[in-house]
């Protein structure tokens, strides 16, 4: 439990509405800040203007997915007053408070390390990674039933890139019947590839095999689908980039090919925001816990 | 081959245009009614006016999905004029000629019966039914993914009837990960159920079985998901009915309790109008050759 500890719930959309009910059942003492204009009561949480938090008994401050603007504004649909992150709030924090963000930027890593407290950057974690790419996979069926005229099933896919997404989504396309190959460099991930029943395709050799692609999806973020390789393509094919801003693909080369290629936005926050939540809530709360543990053991 | 077989394709949509493909392929004399909007070209394929039609050499008409209306006419997005089938038509065909259509009504069954020639309803067949719930089955996934908050991983899925669409509509949830129950009343259907990995559920008894359901996916076209089964059902799951209209879904409860519940339309023309048609070009294709091989053999 998290009995007591001073949480303090800045900004954010739907999916910090599951982090606020996580730690309410784990007894935390929450102020929620820029949610002014949220319906929804939450028995155990307080909702407070930033400039009235009393910062001195906060352990633990959590951010929206984005965290700050490069001017330190954060992000909230629950409120139309700006609120802006300074140093001086950190400084005012308990010793041990930790700043929780999705991801991160100079302005607020400068911030936190100016303020000598600590920044968890939630999405730069293997295990948030993972649990997000299940809904990224969903998403990302989603636009590709949208978006063509033929069945995944039987289709001929191509996915660029193993790691945390790719798995996830070779293995959505082959479950419906597609025909998934999979470009990755590291030879014991193409021996993954190919123990999971895909066609593995060195990454260097991919211009050789996508003359019959209709689906290409590519999750390594750098420029992975260039003009070379694009050329190759049927112009029938549709591409989805699920790498971060800008993407690997040669983009302006795909439309004057006139191949339809898609830069996908974050998919796991807009088909499922409650699941998308959880999965912040989870991890958010084993971290505070074992936070906490830590504490009460230094504390022996 | 069909060579010189002449096949009067009358209206219809995108799918239309994979059976015109088709039957040039295989070399039959094909006259295309309702087409002079089509941009495309098709060598081996004329366009002409209904009325300028030779009907003593047609062998086959092709109707679209929808056959005619009550009235006779033949929809087609492929042309502005008003096309209307008459008795008179089929009656100046040649004695052997079939009419294939997706479905049929009592119109164009009497026409047919009364000038004495043959009707194949496609979309009745089994072969059809089962090549088109794989369309379904990928609507159905974009239309859940897009109409919850949750990930269909992980999701309690209740799936009602387990015939040619049931059965693939519950391998496909499944394979995402989702916890799969399904309903049906036969034994050796709830046996197959039970040998695939899914939870089966008596028919009669659902109601016991639904207090947890995320989605319900109903494919039995009879009132199955009645009040009482909806009154258990929490308001937070999504029905999506995929029996033909009107459903078998109490749609005034539903909307009463605050369930969101879905008809859905004819997904393979939509969200794979490609594929829908290769698949009724393929079905077609197969009985016309077949038709031809029995003609061919009582000529000898």
């Amino acid at each position: 439990m998290l009995t007591g500890k001073h949480v303090a719930i800045i900004g954010g959309d739907a999916r910090q509405l599951e982090v606020i009910r996580k730690l309410i059942e784990l007894d935390a003492k929450i102020s929620l800040i820029g949610f002014d204009q949220l319906d929804e009561g939450f028995a155990g949480a307080t909702k407070v203007q930033l400039d009235q938090v009393d910062f001195s008994t906060v352990e633990a401050i959590m951010l929206p997915v984005s965290g700050t603007s490069s001017e330190g504004e954060v992000e909230t649909i629950f409120s139309n007053e700006k609120i802006v992150l300074t140093n001086d709030h950190l400084k005012a924090t308990s010793k041990q408070c930790t700043v929780y963000s999705g991801i991160s930027n100079q302005y607020l890593k400068t911030i936190v390390h100016s303020s000598n407290r600590k920044l968890v950057e939630l999405f730069e974690r293997n295990d948030v990674a993972i649990y997000n790419s299940i809904p990224t996979m969903e998403g990302t069926l989603m636009m590709v039933i949208q978006n063509t005229d033929i069945t995944i099933h039987r289709s001929n896919v191509v996915i660029v890139g193993f790691g945390r997404v790719g798995m996830s989504v070779a293995r959505a396309f082959h479950g419906l019947g597609a025909n998934v190959k999979v470009a990755a460099r590291e030879s014991e991930l193409l021996a993954r590839v190919y123990e999971m029943g895909f066609q593995p395709i060195e990454l260097s050799l991919l211009a050789n095999e996508v003359h019959n692609t209709d689906v290409c999806i590519n999750t390594i973020p750098a420029k992975v689908l260039t003009g070379n390789i694009l050329s190759k393509m049927p112009t029938r094919s549709l591409i989805i980039d699920l790498a971060s801003k800008p993407g690997g693909t040669d983009f302006r080369y795909a439309e004057k090919r006139g191949i339809k290629a898609m830069l996908a936005p974050g998919l796991p926050g807009i088909v499922a925001p409650k699941t998308a939540g959880q999965i912040i809530a989870n991890v958010l709360s084993k971290l505070l816990l074992e936070e906490q543990n830590t504490i009460e053991e230094e504390q022996k």
